[in-house]
């Protein structure tokens, strides 16, 4: 029984059913040309990551707007993204065992697939699956700059696992993977700053190997919303790897610019829409949306346009509006819009996204319904 | 594109695809089995939180052990369970708004359901939705009890909306809901006892105005995991909704019996087998399990029988396992078990449930493959 949508197509907003997951379609176009923009300007090519939004109908628009292709996490994302008529794909991870190597090569029959690799023995798997498949893949070597997960040290580890990828017949060696992870979320600018400047470094240590083996890294990716103008002035990035750009949740919203001021580049464009279920006190307001329907791992979700109120002690499917500094109490049946503390776990809770033109006039109006189609592609 | 199962019927562990969520059934039955026993044995019903496992598989081995039926939380759930086969749901929550309520009186034609409320302009919504429908809704008068959620306040209050339910052609007064949702996991027992003993005398209070306007409560529900022996020896709660002690989730596993030791009553049965997809080095292992495979909210995931390993720092589709302090390294391809933080919010982030026979031995199977039918069921 699949989930049907929460909404009708051309349906005002107050006849979406809650808890819903709502797009301003107004903010988040402008997301999305404003990191077209910037790539193109930067001189730099943009391959967003599709584990924010899981859905083929989203990445087309950013391949529209001159993206190269998406990255996925999962071979099962990127399963969905080519059966949605995506044609440029990087997993941006390690896949291990021969069963989902096995798909991602047959995948690569059907598009250009590239994944990620920190080991040699992993090599080989990959090269395995590629000759049964008959088919050829890039491989980029992951390198660690500073995220500590996955990826192989810098410098001479990795040049011997490139090494061993450019000797295979089925693989392709593409570049380095080299996305700093934990450098996303560091407040101040400056730091953040200083902490790729170390990645590129390291990057720049490694190429200076690849090259003394006669090897040549065509793609050296990384940068997510919070650093990627760090990667895209370094002279030896060439691919940005931003995803969350496109919705701004909560927590990014807590970065800084280099000015001190709140890094408000993007636009809050997801919201969680919510109904007051109960209000049995004025200052206490009982929602729908719990943490079935919002991630709350990088913070609790903000109210919208609600000063002063507070959501905190969620249960699976209530979350409680502390009221009581707020000069606005919803009562019983009103709807409150929330900002995700963190959207690409929150999107992955949704089965649909509902396209709101006009959202915050008086005549929003549901434009569009696109499945979140690859919620739960865990594999 | 449906989620396919990560596992056929009758392959070894090993081959289940991972992150799965996995059920060792043996434990699993053995916890159903106790939980039926000890209801059976305190003269109470049973209607188990079907929240926990959204499963009408599940649910229907619960009523075949003595359940009068399942709680659900959300309509969507209900009309998964209807659809499954259940004839007995009580949503234990408010239901606001006039599309979700003829959903609800809808379904009362298919099966008996229940319904809370707290507020008396929506028992007028219930009895409109009920009256346009042509159908009877059992309704119970929600009262809190501690919790500061949803609930009116015990005493007159409540019994103003009893009346009011009682007044209707189209619904049944049917008791109280008075379950005490914060109390769940207080780790002191004789902590919980105290608020279970304040949220008896809440009922008792409200009992006694009932019963002075000539009401009577044949339900009085409530209990979870944490406390429901606490409410099945009150001689005041008649129903208990315990939904976690199926699993046993790592959170609940920190409460403590009342004398000191560990709540152990029920065994961890619930597991998502993760994979290691690099270990870069020793002491730490990247598993292929993250925020998108598992909650958070009530702590991170244990490692299960892995002694001194710590999962932390996950990311979307990332978990690292701190190895340092663990005698056993798994290495690259080797697969781990977690024990989840919290089940509930867990097992609605996977589409599957993959049935272990004899897990932990040699012969460990694949036995069945349950849908998670109603994950995602939100509205």
């Amino acid at each position: 029984m699949p989930i049907a949508p929460p909404a009708t197509i051309g349906a005002p907003l107050a006849a979406v059913d809650t808890p819903a997951l709502l797009i301003d379609l107004d903010a988040f176009e402008r997301n999305l040309k404003r990191m077209a923009d910037f790539a193109r300007g930067a001189g730099v090519r943009l391959r967003p990551h599709a584990k924010t939004h899981k859905s083929p109908d989203i990445a087309a628009r950013q391949v529209a707007l001159g993206a190269v292709g998406v990255c996925c996490q999962k071979v099962s994302e990127a399963e969905v993204m080519v059966a949605g008529g995506i044609g440029d794909m990087l997993v941006s991870n390690e896949v291990a065992g021969a069963a989902k190597l096995a798909r991602l090569a047959a995948l690569a029959a059907k598009a250009r697939i590239a994944v990620c690799t920190d080991d040699i023995d992993n090599v080989a798997e990959i090269e395995a699956a590629a000759a049964k498949a008959g088919t050829t893949i890039d491989v980029l070597v992951e390198i660690d700059v500073g995220g500590r997960r996955c990826g192989v040290a810098p410098g001479a580890p990795a040049v011997r696992i490139a090494e061993r990828v450019a000797s295979s017949r089925h693989l392709r060696f593409s570049g380095l993977q080299a996305y700093h992870g934990s450098a996303q979320h560091v407040r101040e600018a400056g730091e953040r700053r200083q902490q790729i400047a170390r990645a590129i470094e390291l990057v720049q240590e490694t190429l200076r190997g690849l090259e003394a083996t006669g090897l040549s890294a065509a793609t050296v990716g990384g940068g997510g919303t919070g650093t990627y103008e760090n990667e895209a002035a370094s002279r030896v990035y060439n691919e940005l790897q931003t995803g969350s750009y496109i919705f701004m949740d909560a927590d990014y919203a807590r970065n800084k610019r280099a000015d001190g001021g709140p890094f408000d580049a993007y636009e809050h464009a997801l919201f969680v829409n919510a109904t007051v279920m109960s209000a049995p006190v004025p200052e206490r307001a009982i929602l729908d949306a719990g943490l079935k329907a919002l991630a709350v791992d990088s913070g609790m979700p903000a109210p919208w346009k609600l000063p002063g109120a507070l959501y905190h002690r969620p249960s699976d499917e209530h979350g409680i509006l502390d009221l009581s500094a707020s000069q606005v109490k919803p009562k019983r049946g009103d709807k409150v819009l929330l900002v995700p503390g963190h959207c690409d776990p929150t999107v992955n809770l949704h089965d649909w996204y509902v396209g709101i033109r006009g959202l915050g006039g008086e005549g929003a109006r549901v434009e569009c319904l696109w499945p979140v189609a690859a919620r739960g592609a865990l594999f």
